[in-house]
């Protein structure tokens, strides 16, 4: 039996008619009253930014550094930088940045060079600081790049179709990426709205699955949730079922053998991205030396199909408290 | 069924009353007899430090190993470092330390340069203790910045609320992080104090919830345990717990996206820290465009409520062995 | 009892005879249709090439990048890049090159060094870019270097053993590594392929052993399926088993204690790798010092051995639907 | 009742007498045939070596480099390295030398530098080997440095002491690391030795304990096992115990809060570390303000006690099949 769940974490009682609970890619709808700097961790923000930003910050962030140091060693006076060779028709100013760069990076040719113990003292300071702060550069580079993230193939829509003797609600999946998808595991939940007096309820259901995990993913993988009386979405039109704003929520979990790592995976389905009456359409075929050819095209491929007859489809209510 | 724990690692047989077990940051109030160095992993203690603390100790390690490199090139000789250009104004003492300098943090300008056999081979291993310090330094430095850690928002109070015909201990929690925690897991330790003779004996119980655990983490999550029959807290008034020197030890564990890491979180409560007769007031609420503003502020926020009688006050000790 | 499943993830209807399902390296015969760049994660694509097709790739990108750079410098000028000493006899292009290396790894010898705003601030860029892309090259030499992975020996053959008072199909596996695998987890998955009309379809089966789990596995593991009539095996004889194109998939998960990692291992059995009537010899002995002494050239090493009489040889086909 | 566990990847049958199985620092008494490099993983083998001889390795792979440059940069004639400033009164051999070590370690003074296409070709490389050296160098001197170890006391003997109505065998282990170890799972095997014929065979029992996880370990643990008449332990004189030749072998698994990683332990007790009729003494106690103090010292520290009486002392061995 579907089981319900009283207050999953998502929020119960709503003031208003909320929106979409969960986005096309996985997020929540949910924002935070005023805006408190100390909510972010910098690494986290540092790491989920886009690359272009990310590069952005860290060259903002070394010209700043650069621009810093040299205005000390300028502040030092002449005698503080030197040159080897014939002097560099450049700036002041600009000597000491690009001695600065030299430093900061450790590259140190040696054609600017530190002179009197305080600019050797802050140019050893800075080398420190350059090792040190490009170790958090280079980490979360390589951080970022590195990092396991999914990529799953949904089904454009959920469908219900005819199973056995009744009806199911169905999702297909597959793993995008070239590298194997190992102990995947799914969880269905099901939330609609209940209007009680100025309030909305919302309620949720954990949907059981026929099989709600497999050993691998090579292929795809049709997730079944069987439609019995013990369903909230038995014996439901599906207008009934847009009048309840429904929503339909799935995470996957699964082991990336390419990252070696688990990987997670969400998406979600509105009324108007569930076919009623449909059936899903083989996405892969055997070519001639045996080997199976995946079509990811076709992993939300269906065809129109004939529903069952459900058992009991007026006097059904009572699972849906 | 509460379950109860015989010796769950945090002791039974006290020789005198102790205070608190956990304190609010979620560590134990437990010291070892005597200090013992080898009890201190070295890695741990540099990663747990505060950053004030651990940038001194580079500081003072990189400080050292140029002292230490600087005095050897001074024994040396004069010969020993040579100087491109003009000779720099500074004490033979300074010109090693920077060189020396130069050599750690491999910048190698190149205006002091090792000669002879013993001061070239000395700054190769310099430059290698370097390279290799470094590894740890930076490996240290960042291991800090992507440490994974909790930030969760526990409610002031737990609070003995109205729960369907009974009562029930409830406390809230939210995720204080901008990134999604998924997979929580709740765990409730309930302990408090026996004395028979002269010892004191502590005695612990698993506290059923109604949910231990939730999928996703973006709003509150209130936990709840019904006081039913089969509770340690059944038929106890607050002066009777208070007696008891109870304390309610809360652990959670998730799954933080931002991190793609497990993190774990702990908290406690003492009898001050209940409210008897209360219910959590909403933390968030629905704006226009239907988005879900969640308050921090309100996590904790409670009203006045008024409690159910329960079944069998007087009688019913035997729960508590 | 054999549990089935259905569309485990690896596909049910097939519109020809497929070959292998699993690979001998335990990858899956699935190909995709039409080749996608996007399928391609470049750190996975990185870590899991051979290490000379890696090394290849870091060279290219290296040249590529100095030659990029040179090329830049070259367009500043003569006056760009200075020459400390006497002039080195390369031609303008070559000094500039390897000028970029010097700078790219930040060795900076200064025997060329930068001259004007130009050169000075695009040597700088190169510095940073240096940094940061050897943080990935090293990241992933040392990614790749400490992946954790599995070597264990398998049985080169499936063994149907005589077992208790019926039979039962075995394995043996052992771990080739040096280091001790412990929490050993098995999952043993039966196919076979049924033809109806056009189509061909793949049934499934995890097969249930004596023990799916040991705790550690220093020597060997006998993993056991007792042919008992609930197996898909029961009352099947070899040319039937051959006509049904079995397969028998293994998977194995460990805890690896040299890497402090889980690591996974995959083998399948053709009908030809299964020997029928045999039992495993033993695979270690123990020496006059009490020491147990593991040869892993015995771990698949069998006799022949008499089967027991199956309880009901013919008419048991149902379990096969 | 206690599981028998038969070919728990530990060996059953043998052609003598073996030794301890699994030696007190949690390594099994198990050797290979034959010495074979490809058991080794050159990660594994280079994180778990000793400190003293992985620098060693480094030492030696450092020089190595350097010398095979050093000869290359030789060979290739006097005008291959430059210096600057005035000549370095050392041998042309040693020059070479200190050149290969300025660019493996990027420090580059430039008090030698190359000159010509070969010299500069070569230092390019080399700088790039460095750099790639270096990263799988320091990468494992943080890796080792880093890597989660549990450090658990156990106490010295595994103690039969009196227990409810009847004995129980217990252990009692401690975390000594400065962290909180959490979620703490324990595991005993149960083995001993019947001869039948010419051959040993060895029986593995997995014994049940009375709690086999607790959430937090700050103080002490004592593992209990109930000496019922379901255990292999029931009904046994010590006598009878040493010839049997027992062996029993703990496996502690725990999330350690300072590594943020599971880390693992493992020990054995033999019938001579098992003390007939004792009971713990407390190892910690309450002090003046409060606080627990523990004593690492009395963690195995026990007294004298009289054991209760046997149910069935005499007639049940055939729970020992």
């Amino acid at each position: 039996m579907a089981e319900q769940i009283k207050d999953p974490g998502i929020g119960e009682k709503f003031n208003a008619r909320s929106g979409r609970v969960m986005n096309k890619d996985g997020s929540f709808n949910v924002r935070q009253a005023g805006f408190d700097f100390r909510r972010l961790h910098l690494f986290q923000f540092l790491i989920r930014m886009s690359w272009a930003n990310f590069f952005l910050v860290l060259l903002i962030g070394f010209a700043f550094i650069n621009l810093l140091f040299a205005g000390i060693y300028l502040m030092l006076g002449e005698s503080a930088l030197k040159v080897s060779g014939e002097m560099d028709p450049i700036a002041p100013f600009w000597r000491a940045f690009f001695f600065s760069l030299h430093t900061l990076t450790t590259v140190g040719y040696g054609n600017f060079y530190p002179s009197g113990y305080a600019s050797n003292a802050l140019s050893g300071v800075e080398a420190m600081i350059g090792l040190l702060g490009f170790a958090v550069a280079t980490g979360l580079v390589y951080g970022r790049f590195s990092r396991p993230t999914a990529k799953m193939i949904y089904s454009k829509h959920a469908i219900i179709a005819p199973y056995k003797d009744h009806n199911a609600l169905m999702l297909r999946v597959a793993n995008f990426r070239d590298s194997l998808m190992m102990e995947v595991q799914a969880d269905i939940t099901f939330t609609y709205v209940v209007q009680v007096g100025d309030e909305y309820i919302r309620k949720y259901y954990l949907l059981p699955l026929e099989r709600n995990t497999v050993l691998y993913l090579p292929l795809t993988w049709t997730m079944v949730h069987p439609i019995t009386d013990k369903s909230p979405l038995f014996g439901k039109t599906k207008e009934e079922l847009k009048d309840m704003q429904i929503e339909i929520m799935v995470k996957l979990k699964g082991f990336d053998e390419g990252f070696g790592e688990h990987v997670h995976s969400r998406n979600s389905y509105m009324i108007d991205e569930v076919v009623w009456g449909a059936k899903f359409l083989p996405s892969f075929h055997v070519d001639d030396d045996g080997a199976t050819i995946l079509d990811f095209d076709k992993v939300g491929a269906y065809e129109k199909a004939i529903l069952n007859k459900e058992l009991a489809h007026i006097d059904h209510v009572p699972a849906l408290t």
